[in-house]
């Protein structure tokens, strides 16, 4: 029994030395001897629990993406609002961030070009939000001719260079800035149709003339 | 002179097959070896232009980030607008992205963790964004408590992001979706003042209530 404890507590600190290796030095770089000895446990130890560094990442990426899934399934809005779901989501996946290296490796490790299959935990994060900025679109939350789409993509697109920038340089600029940036931000993706108009070819940026936010009559 | 114009085609073909493989393969995987075999050149020739990887990529970094300050100096709104000069910048570089594997190469090698030192057009486009986007907030148009380092900050990890995602899984979103997102989006960052209201804790995203646009006026 106090083996089985042992054994576990092990692996959790080989899980995450490896992370912390990973979100910091890339997988590339990240070696084995180097996270047996950050997790103080030796070689063998090491080899017992991972025969290899593609088994270290592929159990951050399998834990990371549970994580997220747990995570986005138990975010509600109070309001009921698609984009007020996925504004509590990001707060929550910035306050996991923060906290848990395995997350930070996660997200990494999936724009790491040296790993390969390591998209598991951006397929979860990504898959989640198409689903609730589409139902945004279907419940009349998102302006007309704005593409679901393109709001997943950029939501996902700005998580993940959140975190390649910031695992470079540490606070890069820190995370509670991208809550901030979609707390304001998501709800004005409702206030007016969006028929993209171009502030450089118009006459002027008229983006912003329209009926008034679908949003704030609810 | 036939011997000089032989010297810079090759020089310029070590580049370009250099880029294709750092943004394909990322920097860690990319060898000289398959990069002078995509030139179709010798390897006496790689070494005689570029003594090293290093070397290499630093060109690539350098050029790429002359290429940003180009492209961003030429850039003006036709309204004179920050937030449309912006928007004009944006399209110009997904334009150069999809064409250009030099840029391509500058903006996955400035996320690359296996890189050192690969910032250099990030911090081009970082410090020109930023520059454009405190210059909307002077000219009052960006929303009053909404913060242009955060604003500046989600342009360029998105456009981090995009590309990192992107050169990992071609056409994971067609750029044009993020030139249609931003072009959509920022004027909307002056519809209404944002003190960040919080669409999950509060009884409803009213961040769309408030004065009209400032922009829409213009």
């Amino acid at each position: 029994m106090v083996k089985q404890v042992r054994a576990a507590r092990t692996r959790q600190a080989l899980i995450r030395a490896a992370a912390e290796a990973f979100a910091h030095d890339g997988y590339a770089r990240a070696s084995l001897p180097a996270i047996s000895r950050r997790a103080g446990v030796s070689a063998g130890a090491l080899h017992f629990h991972f025969p290899s560094k593609d088994a270290l990442a592929g159990e951050i990426e399998s834990t990371a993406a549970r994580t997220v899934e747990e995570m986005t399934g138990s975010c509600r809005a109070l309001d009921g609002s698609a984009l007020g779901e996925l504004v509590a989501a990001i707060r929550r996946l910035v306050v996991a961030l923060a906290a848990d290296p395995v997350m930070r490796a996660g997200f990494t490790l999936g724009g790491d070009p040296a790993r390969d299959g390591g998209a598991t935990v951006l397929d979860s994060w990504h898959g989640w939000v198409r689903e609730v900025v589409f139902r945004a679109q279907e419940d009349g939350e998102l302006a007309d001719g704005l593409s679901a789409d393109c709001v997943a993509g950029a939501v996902v697109a700005a998580t993940v260079g959140f975190e390649v920038l910031g695992s470079r340089e540490r606070d890069w600029l820190p995370k509670e800035r991208m809550v901030e940036f979609w707390t304001c931000l998501l709800p004005r993706l409702a206030t007016v149709p969006c028929g993209a108009p171009d502030p450089v070819r118009d006459a002027g940026p008229t983006g912003d003339r329209g009926p008034e936010s679908s949003l704030a009559g609810r």
